[in-house]
Order: C-alpha cells, then structure tokens, then sequence
C-alpha cells in the first residue's frame, strides 16, 4: 500500500450523491476527469479485469467470439441505418482532418452488420455470434452519478447473426442465461426485467436489473422470478364492486372531486371506485379513459394507445362538456370515446362521475348504462397486484440496468442489405440479436449492492484483492518479519493479497481497511504475533476470528477460493 | 473453423503494400472500416491479448500498475501544456453538446500529470509508475499499411513520476529492460535504437525496432548490440589523408566540380578528400561545413547547430563570394563561419576547393592554412563506419518502431504545477518518463518477421492457436471420432487447438493452414489413420513429421510451451 496508487479520501467528496460514486472516489479507485469522465484507478482496474473476465468465461462458453471494432464508425454507416440523424445529440461526432464526419461508437449494430456483410454469404455458417469488450460514447446531457452514467463507459457489446427466428430466439436465450449467470458470478442481486427496447430498437428485449434504492428504474417483481419495470408490467388487476345493489343511482357528492374523497364518502376502498381521465389523443380524439381507482393510468401504455395525447386543459374540458372531478362513463357528451381497462371488464356495479357537477353513480354496469368502445391494458401495475405468473402479491422495488438482451430482427440487415443465402439459394437479411453488458456500470451496481457506513465491502469475485493484511507496527523486530512472512506464504497459496506497510497509526489502516474493502483483513498485532495469532476480520460481517498464524493461510483459501467467480 | 469468423481470401487485396497488411487481410484477421480504422476479427484478437499479457506480465514485474484514463481528454489539460495548438492536425478534436472541446488521447502526458497532481504530495510515494493499455487517436495524413500506421491504434503508454534524476534513471532503464525482453517474448527481434525523441518532448530516449525490410526508419547497428537511427548516430568516422606530401599545393581541376570527380582525378579514395557545404544559418550567419568526401553532411545535427539553416542558392553563394564545387577552407571570404566535421581535426592534409574557380587544393593543414572556427559531429553514419561500442564495421538496415522509452523531466510537470515536497518540504516538480508499445504495431512487425510466401507463420508465444488439426475427410467413420478424439486429448493437454472441420478439399485446409499460420499443424489422412499415425508439419520450417496419434499430445507438449511467451 505505500507503492498502491490509491489516493483515500477522509471527507465525502460534496458532488457524490450515490453510495457507489462517492465510495469509489473515496476508496481511491475513481478519480473524475471532467463531467462523466472518470480514470479507473489501480484497484477498481483489477475489479474490471475480473468482471470481464468472468464475462468472456461466459461468453466462450456460448460460442461467442471476441473481437474488436474501431470506436471511430464512418458517418455512412450511420445514415445507412438512419440513426445519423435519428440518434440525436448523445452521439458524438467528429470530423477528420479531410472533412470526414465519424461517430465515437454509443453501440455498434452498423458496424457489425457492415464487418459481415459480404463475408458471412451462406446460412451453414449460422449462427454468428462476434462480441467486444471497449469503451463506449454517450454524451448524456447531464452525467452523473459517477461511473452510474458516464459520457464514456465501458460496455461489453455482442450481436448475433441468424438464418431463422428459432435460431435468433436461441441465440437470445443463451445470451440471457449467461448474463443472468455474469450478473451472479459478480455478486450482483439482479432480476431479468421485461422491458420497452428503447433507442435500439427491436421488439423483445429482457433488461437485467441490479436492486438498488438508488437505482433509476421502478419495478415490480415478485418471488417466484418475475419482474418487470412498472412501465411494462401487464397483470390482472383485481377489483372490488363498488357500493349498491347493482341499480344505477345517481348520487349528490358535493366537491368530492377527488378519488379519495369519493372513497371515504361512501366507506369504500378505493379499489371500488372509477378514476376517469380526460385526455386528446394525437388524431385529436377527445377520451375519457378509465382505471380502477386505485390505480393510475400508465403514461407509457396510453402513449402506445393515443400517440403523443395529453390530459385535457380546463378549456378543453369545458369544450367536451366535461366536469373535472365528475367525468364518468354513463351520459358521455357525444364525441368522445371511452376507453377502460381490462381489469373492469368483468366488474357490473361501477362507482364513478356522473358528468354532472357534483354528482356520482354507484352501481353502473358496462353494456347496460353505458358503451365500452375499447377494453385495453392502461394502468400501472404496483406493489401488491398480484404476479401474473404465480398471482402472489408483487414487491416493488428500484432497479440499476447492468444489462440488456434485444432480438432486433431485420432492423439493421434490411436497412444496410446484409444478407446470406438460405437453403435455396435465396438472398434473405440476417435476424440479429443485440446484447450489451454494462462493465463499468456493473462495478458500481457491486458498490451499491455490497457498502455499509465504513466503506465498500467487495465479494471475493470482484474484489481488487482477496486479502488484506495489516500489521499494527511498521519496522517492527517482530510483526515486521512476520507479515513479510504471511504474505509470501498467502501469494504462494496463490491468494491476491495487499500488504498495508504504510507508517500509519492502526486508525487510520483499520479505516482505509474498511473504506477499501478487501473481504479479508488479517490484523498483526504485537501481543497477537508473540503469541503466534492472527486476528481475520471478515470485512462484509464484521466477524473476527482468531487464526494460528501457520494456519492462516489453509483458513483463507477455504474460504476465498469457492467464493470466487 | 466451420465456427470461427475468419473469413479469408484467395487474391492479394490490391491496396496492400506491406505483407503483414495483406497476410492480416487475407488469413481473415482484420477488416478495415474507414482509412486508417481496422476492425481486429478473432484471430487477430486472440494473438492482441496474447501480447497484451506479455506486456502485463513485464510491468507487474517492475512494479507498474495499470490503470485507465479516459480517451476523451479535455482541451484545458492541453492547453495548460502548451500542446492544444503545438499538436497541429493529428490530435483529433471534438465538441460536446455544450460546445466543451475535448482531445482524443493519442498519448495522455497531461491526464496522468493532472490526474498525480495533489494526490503524489510526498517523496515517500515516489518513484511512482502507471500505465494503460488503450486505443489511441492520430489523424495521420496518410494512414497505410495496415495496422502499422493507423489512425486508431492500440498502445500501452506507461508514466513515471520521480523525485531525483537518479530515480528517474532507473525508472528509465527498468523499462528499457522490460521492453527488450517484451519484444523478445512476443517473437520479434528488435533492436534498442537511440533516438530524437520528437514530438513528446524529452532528454533522453531509444525506441525498439523490429528490423524489417518494409521498415520506415533507416538504421546502423552492430552484432556487438549498438543500434542507432542513422540520423541520430555518432561515431569516429575514419578518415584517409589526402595525396601530395603535406604541403599545401594549389591544383588545376577544370570543371572538377563533384567529390567523385575530383576523387577520380586524383586517383584518391573519396573518403581522402574534404566535402565543403555552403549554408546559411537560422540568425544568416554563412557557414561553410566541411565534411569527409564520401559522407553527407546529416540534416538533424546540422539543424541542431545551425537552426532552420538552409543550403545556398547560386546567388547567395555569389554574395557571399563562394564558388559553387569549389569552395573550402583556405582563403575563405571574410564573414564566412568555418565548422568541420569531429572525424577531420586529426587530418594534416586535405585535399578540398580552393575558393577559386577550378582549383583545389592538396595538403591544406588546419591550424597552418586555415584556422577552424568550431569542430562538431555533422556526418551521417554509414554501413561500414565503425562501431562507436566496438569498432567493427556496421551493418545498415531498415526498421519498425514497435516501441519507445523517454525521459521528460520537467516538462510536463513544470507547465502543469504537478509537484511534490522533497524532504525538506520544499515543492519540486515531478521528474517523469514515458513509455510506449504500439501494441497493434507489435502484431504487424511480428507478422512481417514470420512469414513466407504462402502466409503468416506465426511465432507459438502470439500465435492466436497453437495447434490446428486438419482432417483430411469429414463425416469419415474413420477420420472423424479420431480427429475430435485428438482434439480433446490436445484440449485437456492445455495447447490451444483449432479444428478444421468445414467440408472443403484438402488443397484449401493446406491453403488456409499456411496462410493463417498456425505453428504445428496435424494433418489426419485416410491412410495415415489407419495405421495409427498422424502427420504433424511445423509451419515455419516446413519439416514434416510422422508421430503415432497416441504420443501427438506429448510430442507437442514438448515442443509448444517452451516456445510459449
């Protein structure tokens, strides 16, 4: 450690809010260079190394072949896919000393469809998996986070090329089984998420999710292995009947205008009554739109419904002839259509708005006091609906993208004419898949998932080093010799260890000990050497264990070696 | 290989000169996106990592530690060094978003500087050596060859931080030494070469030439070890006096005008008569520089004194009151500054111009006819000087710089204000040196050193398998479950094995065999299987080899890991 580039840190760096961001600077292992630009110092470098090589393991083991393609991708190969102009101002550009425009590579679909069109030619050399491992560009408007979302960042990227959908859909499955197995070997608590595909586009793509309060994304997830983002997620909302016998009565609630309220006024769940929204879909439509009233209207789903609606203005409404706070499905004024959630299709005795002020229906029933145009999926599941798998109540929870699978289908082949000859010689365009790992972004996800108030403590199959001994004095007739000693006999055992031979006091060790958070720490005492013991520190429990000093060694590699990745 | 993603070629792509650019091309190892950009496919790939970790090994061995700095650099850190406008149009410029102007790295003196700047604050922590390895950015002008002059490369570039010259001397010569024994291990035979060390800056450097006939540098080197650029190297050149007895003796030459003439006239080795140059200095001084007959007078050294000199066009040299082919020492006009070469102050008599239109003189004396006004080194060495180590004769070739050690000093530590506090507490700025591998370069010079005229043939230390089995039959009941039967013993054997299952006529497997030059190749015949037997041929010297199938394992196992890197 007096040679170890790892310049610790007494205070909390101000601009870190996240636990990974302002341990790893802290910790000495990330230093910024500008906004979203980090240097990966000596010790996160090692923890790199080994998430990517757990990453290749996996990879080798589905046949997929490591490469690598120029960061600077010709500006062609960007207008023949479209995203040139698409992509907007994340993708950096450049021009060379010709005039040549290039983009710093975000993702390389164009670049790979490019490499193998024309060389991949027949469906027997099918399927093709070709990945890389290389710093990526985004230029995110606002970076943050540290090494959470950074402008550059190093991300594993692989693509896969295909003859049929089958042989697309295996290819996919295997890349899912080996990240959720990376995610595993790297001490991550992930869940495969189903989610919206985003900028690359396609259209079936799992997103692996690190837990983490600190994470960007909301989820549900439940026991029994389903997850999804909260955007995404499609269950079966149970609902309750509202109050009634089922006769459609209009009721005065003056000023209950709010679900709440309503709920309270007739002693019912909220569950049991209607929230309407009144919305202009793109085509200009005018909707009333309608979710259990516990629940809300999930934008994502209505944006695939409506396009690019928005809930009404006051002018608008007063133009509908609607009253905010009463809208409902009986009465409607004409020219508006109604759309409901499926979770309401089987329920006959709605509480809801009577388009009146000041007044509610209980007991409205679908088909006899008023017309559904359109039953669809619009609300956003939440914890407690129940798993559409199991049907067991679901948890929420915030999740870290480490990673992402995407079937893109045709997307990139049709685009850029890459294409091979099928079994009758006929030219068709590859089905590709895409599968990115964020490397970098992982570290941070470990930081999140495994830190306390002291600082990171690193699982063993990450960690920069397994082994930390710490001798108490410097320069010592005894415990000199002895941890000299100790740390031959652990790198014979063939354990990484990092010797603290700095001319500290046992504070300040102790403290970069636990903010660096090498799993084990072996502490040299001078009353602890005389009597021939060492006292091990487990960093993630805080156990101390007393271990004869000739046995130290067998005592860690029992333990380290079958936590490695 | 029926798998891999080697695609290769019959024909010799047109555009490539060199044969590591057109082996690379055509054993299907590397594609090129755009001028100057290579994609590395996974051949290629696997012998990168293969000295990639030679590289690892050496510097863990001397204490480096690795580490990664952005490729993005910001323009400030160029700008505090003085290289944001000194660069000129290789260093590749870009914007983000917010109109902030950023470097690509194409070497990162000023990031490592900024980034030890407040963090190394003590002598203690010195000396201190990082490194990376990472793609770099130049914009060449013209950008050819191949992977040996891109504009996207891969290079390790390691910095030390030192508080004493001493240090930083012996920080210096550890990575001379690990860079000799890196080239040494990935195969190549490269000499240490002193050298300018241009653009980076700097006292003290040698650069690492593969020798190679494609070479761009022009070297001298000796068997004794002595290397240098031929623009760089001193030495005593020997010089012959010239005819007559001493005394000094005006000569008619009509129209003896060149060296070669008057050399012929006198029937007199060139080397026995004094070349003299006419110059004007940066600050206009006239200078004549005098040099031996049969040397050059070397661009470098004489831009070393003189500055931006140049030769005398006809009518300065008519001003200055010179005549052109016949000018020399004697008589020179007044305001003529006289500077000779080292090798001729023991010379008692030259035969030179006379400063008279068709005469020279013989037996001109320094001292007696004509008073020197400065003795430098001004010659070009050439084959056949002696070495200044050893005084054999040297030997010319040409090279590729694969790698190059500096020391900076202060340079950059002064125009940043990166110091340390020495142990009197006084601030000091860092003595620094800088190292760099070309790691692609690396792969080309190794390609160029092994090949012949039907492919690469790879040295065993980098080459991207050890062993390729070729059966010569596919779905053979015979040849088949021997061929995988070996390719699992070699596997469990640990030699890394490529099987060339595709169903192609044996003339193609030989063909791609020797092109992607996989050292020991085992050919499995009809008849050679059924006997037992296997024919391994060792690609590099073609030997041929009969080894029963049941000892292939053992017989390669001796022969590949002590080749290994």
């Amino acid at each position: 450690m007096s040679q170890l580039y790892a310049p610790t840190l007494k205070e909390d760096p101000a601009e870190a809010e996240l636990a990974s961001h302002r341990l790893l600077l802290r910790a000495g292992m990330i230093r910024k260079t500008a906004a979203g630009l980090y240097s990966y110092l000596p010790l996160a470098w090692r923890s790199i190394a080994k998430i990517e090589s757990v990453i290749r393991d996996e990879m080798e083991g589905i046949g997929a072949q490591e490469m690598m393609v120029p960061i600077l991708t010709p500006a062609e190969l960007w207008h023949e896919s479209g995203r040139w102009d698409a992509y907007g101002p994340e993708l950096m550009r450049i021009s060379d000393r010709h005039g040549r425009e290039f983009a710093l590579g975000p993702t390389h679909e164009e670049t790979f469809t490019d490499l193998v069109k024309n060389e991949l030619r027949s469906y027997k050399q099918l399927p093709c998996t070709l990945y890389q491992i290389q710093d990526k560009f985004r230029d995110e408007m606002r970076p943050r986070f540290g090494l959470m979302r950074g402008r550059e960042f190093i991300m594993k990227d692989a693509y896969s090329f295909s003859a049929t959908q089958e042989s697309l859909q295996e290819c996919y499955e295997q890349e899912k089984a080996a990240y959720a197995r990376i995610a595993e070997r790297c001490g991550i608590y992930a869940l495969p998420v189903v989610a919206d595909s985003g900028q690359i586009g396609g259209d079936t793509s799992v997103e692996f999710m690190a837990l983490a309060d600190s994470g960007e994304a909301e989820l549900v997830y439940c026991d029994c292995g389903f997850a999804a983002d909260v955007e995404a997620a499609a269950t079966k909302v149970p609902v309750t009947e509202g109050p009634g016998d089922g006769t459609l009565t209009k009721v005065h609630t003056p000023g209950l205008g709010t679900i709440e309220a309503v709920a309270e006024f007739f002693g019912f769940p909220e569950n049991g009554t209607r929230k309407s929204l009144a919305l202009v879909a793109e085509d200009g439509t005018n909707v009333v739109a309608i979710v259990p009233g516990d629940h809300e209207l999930n934008e994502i789903k209505a944006g695939k419904l409506f396009g690019a609606y928005h809930l009404m203005t006051d002018e608008e409404l007063e133009l509908a002839g609607l009253h905010k706070g009463f809208i409902g499905p009986v009465d409607l004024p004409e020219g508006v259509r109604l759309v409901c959630d499926e979770s309401l299709r089987e329920s006959q005795s709605w509480t809801c708005g009577a388009n009146e002020v000041d007044y509610h229906f209980t007991g409205a029933r679908p088909g006899r006091d008023f017309e559904v145009d359109e039953w669809a999926d619009l609300v956003s599941v939440k914890a407690g609906d129940p798993c559409p798998h199991c049907g067991a109540a679901l948890k929420s929870a915030r999740g870290i993208e480490i990673s992402q699978v995407f079937q893109l289908g045709t997307k990139y082949s049709e685009a850029m004419g890459a294409t091979f000859a099928d079994e009758d010689g006929v030219e068709r365009p590859f089905l590709m898949g895409c599968y990115g790992i964020g490397v970098s972004r992982t570290l941070a996800a470990v930081v999140e998932q495994h830190n306390d108030e002291h600082g990171i403590s690193w699982p063993v199959c990450v960690a920069p080093y397994e082994v930390e001994v710490v001798p108490l004095a410097v320069n010592d007739d005894v415990v000199t010799p002895v941890a000299e000693k100790l740390v031959g006999e652990l790198s014979a055992a063939d354990l990484e260890v990092l010797l603290d031979d700095r001319k500290e006091r046992p504070g300040v060790k102790f403290a970069d000990a636990d903010l660096i958070g090498i799993p084990y720490q072996v502490i040299l005492g001078k009353r602890g050497v005389a009597n021939g013991m060492a006292e091990v520190k487990a960093r993630e429990t805080g156990e101390r264990f007393d271990v004869p000093l000739d046995e130290v060694a067998s005592w860690l590699t029992e333990r380290v070696v079958p936590a490695r990745a």
